[in-house]
């Protein structure tokens, strides 16, 4: 499976109050994903909590995964910075401890042009030899990347990738299509936003960068097969026991349910990084409801099992 | 005056390609602005590039500015990050470096909830025993305060002021009576975004800050000082005069054109951080109309005299 293809699993990255991030609790998420043959990883994602963590915490992250993973997963890693300076430290950083491709959201505060985010990506291009995937997020960067500013990009040696958001309109296919008239063949396009997964591969997007998969990699396996082998009953029917946990994805932000998750799951205690706040009680009972109604699945291992 | 009320002058921050501040043209810039007159200085705003810049050189700067002031003009600091233990430590710092007010914007990455910001707020007063103004800024924070939130936070000890953005439907007086319904008296709330501040200080509105005021601290003194004293006339007459100046702001972002009119008044070269990119030479022949309009106003120094 090439890079930025098929399902990439984000793991939050589990870390102390001060930022300092538990390699070996990391370590346990990242043998769930590889076990259950997850495409990539995507490390230091949003979900990863990239932006909260220092440049040194940053790299022994990457050298821990790279070192857990032993090369059978692929290991893409998050080089988001305010400066462009920073983010060019960092995929140096990620390169030399063994990443095998970036993702490289725009992080933001004052607004950005889209020639000002052009120049950005072609520094950073210019700093590695890795593979990036543009990381089109406005929620958390507050830059969209048009479809002609991803035309331009798709040009520049390095850039190989676009992880989309899902289209407003939910027209998957006629976004795919007027991106794909635009760019090289072997330009890949995927999306994040795990409640749309379904129809995003149903409608041919490259790949799904999954928030989920970072805690339930066996589970969005199943969807993700059945979507790309364009079976969109199976892949319906999985979608429709993920439901309960979409809804409260949707309601309460995928990152802090994630937090909420891995301690159902027995995989860690940890906390989001303040001012970010954990979840309350009432939402780990209905995270309870939501691993039940997806152990209604056949799969190879049970959900609640601990690594 | 009362810190947080009248005209607070926001300079931005001179800083080599790497990050590292240059003090000595920094307090060329504040030597201007205390001269004029203004009533506080806002170091490390959004237009002093705070979230650029890391946290030794953000003390450094704060270390700088409260020497060249020497007390005459007191400073008000820029404490946002992204992690609350990290504004609780800029918060510490600029305490310890002598500031006299803090400003604190919520960034976020992660979009935040109201419950968050409140605890980040009251972490961060916790850590201190400055008086601190709420930055209101969603363009780049992404996150709009609530009047029940500012009404909430007012009560929460070392919380004095907010300042707020340009209200989208105009109507100054009637947001400001709403607020204050629900603030303590004692309980300070100014405005930013230049082009508005001569109706809000006309409405009632206890400080502006102001952005053009860090470079050109006399003229927009003019304006402060007609408008507090009810005089539509004259701020109306002063305001008129900065009207090809704002409408560059607005095209181009006020961070932008400070830079680039830095440079036209002969205060010093500097570049925004990138990807932040300086403009081009088209809109530095408009800085120079609209520094002829100003220079039609009778003022006590001339606009383009350096310091």
């Amino acid at each position: 499976m090439t890079l930025f293809h098929g399902l990439s699993a984000f793991p939050l990255t589990p870390a102390g109050a001060a930022g300092q991030v538990q390699t070996e609790a990391l370590c346990l998420l990242l043998e769930r994903i590889r076990k259950a043959g997850a495409d990539s990883v995507g490390l230091l994602g949003s979900t990863g909590a990239y932006p909260y963590l220092s440049r040194s915490e940053r790299r022994r992250t990457v050298e821990a995964a790279v070192e857990s993973l032993g090369g059978q997963t692929p290991v893409v890693v998050g080089v988001g910075a305010l400066r462009t300076d920073e983010a060019q430290e960092l995929a140096r950083d990620a390169e030399e401890a063994g990443a095998d491709g970036l993702l490289l959201a725009p992080m933001s505060y004052q607004p950005l042009t889209d020639g000002e985010v052009y120049q950005h990506v072609l520094a950073v291009t210019e700093a590695t030899g890795l593979p990036l995937c543009l990381y089109n997020n406005p929620t958390t960067t507050r830059f969209t990347f048009s479809p002609n500013l991803i035309a331009e990009l798709a040009q520049v040696p390095g850039v190989a990738a676009v992880k989309m958001p899902l289209p407003a309109d939910g027209d998957y296919a006629g976004e795919l299509g007027r991106i794909r008239a635009m760019v090289p063949a072997s330009f890949a396009i995927g999306h994040s936003g795990d409640w749309g997964a379904a129809n995003a591969l149903l409608a041919g997007s490259n790949a799904w960068f999954s928030v989920v998969a970072g805690l339930l990699p066996a589970p969005a396996l199943r969807l993700a097969r059945a979507a790309q082998a364009g079976d969109a009953e199976d892949a319906r029917r999985v979608d429709d026991a993920f439901q309960p946990l979409w809804s409260l994805f949707r309601q309460w932000g995928s990152f802090r349910v994630m937090y909420a998750l891995a301690d159902v799951l027995g995989l860690g205690a940890f906390e989001p990084p303040r001012p970010l706040l954990p979840i309350g009680p009432e939402v780990r009972a209905r995270l309870g409801e939501a691993l039940d109604r997806l152990a209604t699945l056949s799969l190879p291992t049970s959900i609640h099992s601990a690594p």
